[in-house]
């Protein structure tokens, strides 16, 4: 059987999977492949630290130049996290000859432009399909399975951590704190949890499916984003209590003057299938406009969830698909232009959420319905509990408000307006509602 | 810009659905494919016949052999239904070294083996995203996307019109034959539904996707399947009042003796994803050693959803990508012996619901835990209800017994010792449940 020699250049968590799929499942992916996969190299910075997997003698090594310099190895699989050596590596083994396989989103949210610019320059691929939702083969599924469509819209939950947190705060009632210690206890959370849960990973990832989905060129940073850290566990409650669940929603919509484009905690209706996605697992829904609504739902992460998808991508790429994808779709190249542009973020319509503190006396209520009345916003439902302890001089009292739909601006002005009335004295939780 | 001509053979709902597909969004095959998808022949039955899409002049044609002459037609989308002459013309357009995308199920159920070993031998390839499960493009993920793993059990709700009939019934409580006929007058169903509701087409699919999943040859009639025909309101409302709904379940499992298949009834809990599914839908769970699940859920039918399939496979098909697949993976190939057998049914363990017109005397509960009891069934959870009006003589009573797990030899035997118990009147209602 002919073999293909595969490299993997580092060898954390996932890059120990990817070794493992290739050493002790050799059948399986030479069943798949036609050939032999065969790891010859992995690349590591530190040669004594404890691994994850067994190598046989004369494949770990320190030095990538192992790698460059080794003509009869084909495919890479560079799993080295962070922009850099990271980008630069990719680099030098694409120079190399080298087609590569990666699951760096936050690389190709930054540096895809370029690096599959030189890709396609230098006749090399680059397959990603590890770097959104993980197990969930999503950019296939966008790029060749649902390729007869204009797709219209995506709904996603895209980072496993900040669902994980939401899912727990909302099961125990637990504060946003104590669930992200016991979160970085389990392995669902980093040390730093930051990129995670402020809504930049989800928004990294939303950037590269748009590109996909409709040939946008996004900077993910100019996507609207809001994160879940700071959700208070009784926006979680009065949203139960309304029949809904908060996810951290990633939507891309196409729209008639562009696209829709927002990463926030969003209410969405209990029993629909995004709020049913529990734990650290992803889910997505595309919308095409000839096969309709298609859901996807896998683990986005974890060891052998995103090694499976590079080795798909290893197999793919030994046996010539990646190849002719990558020539064909031209992602993220140069030379392509943005098929469609952003939507300015003030114009976009949806329903929204408020909870504010409330002075508890004649006129509050009016006083802020006036307001939203004046923003054009109507109001679908309110909330207002007596306090369950009897105490009728509680002050202020905690009102939500569940308005129609309603444009970004008009919601946004509407909240700074409502802020500075005298009668509400701190400020308004404001979030988005699906649907 | 290169392109590739494509000849449509059959023009029914699905090929009419290409056809607009190929003719009015030819730009969004052209990206996908970096080239034209030319639709150069449509070949019909009768000319006359009124179409559900306009073709350009010269297009249109009663005769095969206009496709199968011209050797400028290199992809030829198969949309003949039935068996005869559907697969002469399939053999006659390989033999002319035409590529196939067919939507035909039941053929490659029966003559797959013939018709792909066919397609190696002439350096041909077939594709068939569009036999199964309609918009979800399991064939590919399976094939493709989840090449990495060794797929360890599929559970899918694959047969619409069966779907849309039990949702009905258990949402209105409607009986069989009227919702049957609901679903004709909606066209969810056929004149002759029998292949639907009968589990036939789910075992056929099922058979095509243990074959791409396991490496199983399954002759489909030798899978173990019951219809939905006949189901009882009376059985979805106890269902219900334990906590489950009852769908069409094909379920393949991979055993360490064997692959369980079956087709049937089966009770699935409320709140799981399968039990969520509704009306058309179609949905599958696919576990794998390293992704671990994987869930999938679309529309399984319909003009617009199959014919998005079939495009995605002609463009794939275009570019070269089949053929990659098709040489690679060899299905269906009379070359490539089974990797795994089916399992005797009887030895198939899981749980029952068992329902029983029992005598409203004392002694009959006795008498029937101990035909179970005799056959190593254990009881979970049993219901028998005061009737509703206060007739204490209501006899006989239905009785509903929840198994704990059972092999399917045991379950049946104990079934037909209870039938000939003489406390019980009447035969036995006996469906699976899930989990």
């Amino acid at each position: 059987m002919e073999k293909t020699n595969v490299a993997i250049v580092g060898l954390g968590t996932v890059g120990a999977g990817v070794a493992r799929l290739l050493l002790d499942h050799g059948d399986r992916t030479a069943r798949h492949a036609g050939r032999t996969l065969w790891l010859k190299k992995a690349v590591v910075r530190d040669l004594n630290k404890d691994r994850d997997v067994d190598l046989p003698e004369g494949v770990l090594t320190d030095s990538i130049q192992d790698v460059i310099d080794d003509p009869d190895i084909h495919v890479v699989a560079q799993l080295m996290g962070g922009l850099e050596p990271a980008r630069s590596v990719m680099l030098e083994l694409m120079e190399a000859g080298k087609d590569i396989v990666t699951a760096n989103k936050a690389l190709l949210a930054e540096h895809g432009a370029e690096l599959f610019t030189r890709a396609q320059q230098l006749g090399r691929s680059i397959a990603f399909e590890a770097a959104v939702a993980g197990g969930i083969p999503i950019v296939a599924n966008i790029s060749q399975c649902l390729s007869a469509n204009q797709i219209l819209s995506l709904e996603g939950i895209l980072n496993g951590t900040s669902n994980f947190i939401v899912s727990q705060m909302d099961e125990f009632g637990s504060d946003y704190g104590s669930v992200v210690a016991e979160a970085q206890r389990l392995g669902y959370a980093e040390a730093d949890p930051a990129m995670d849960v402020d809504g930049t990973d989800a928004a990294q990832k939303l950037a590269i499916l748009s590109h996909l989905a409709f040939g946008a060129s996004v900077d993910w940073s100019e996507i609207p984003r809001v994160g879940i850290d700071g959700l208070d566990p009784d926006d979680l409650r009065y949203a139960k209590e309304l029949g809904y669940r908060i996810k951290l929603l990633a939507v891309a919509n196409l729209a008639e003057d562009g696209l829709e484009l927002s990463v926030a905690p969003t209410l969405v209706r209990v029993g629909t299938p995004l709020a049913e996605v529990r734990d650290a697992f992803n889910a997505i829904r595309v919308q095409g406009d000839a096969v309709g609504p298609v859901f996807y739902h896998g683990l986005g992460a974890g060891q052998m969830p995103t090694a499976s998808a590079v080795v798909a991508d290893l197999i793919d790429t030994a046996v010539g698909r990646t190849q002719i994808t990558f020539r064909t779709l031209r992602y993220f190249s140069n030379d392509q232009p943005p098929r469609v542009l952003l939507r300015d973020a003030e114009t976009l319509v949806g329903r929204y959420y408020l909870r504010l503190p409330a002075a508890n006396h004649p006129g509050t209520l009016a006083a802020i319905a006036n307001v939203l009345s004046r923003h054009g916003i109507s109001i679908a439902s309110v909330i207002q509990h007596e306090s369950s302890d009897g105490d009728r001089q509680r002050d202020p009292v905690p009102l939500v408000i569940m308005t129609h739909e309603a444009t970004e601006g008009a919601a946004s002005q509407a909240t700074q307006e409502i802020e500075s009335l005298s009668s509400v004295s701190g400020p308004v939780v404001r979030l988005r509602v699906k649907g």
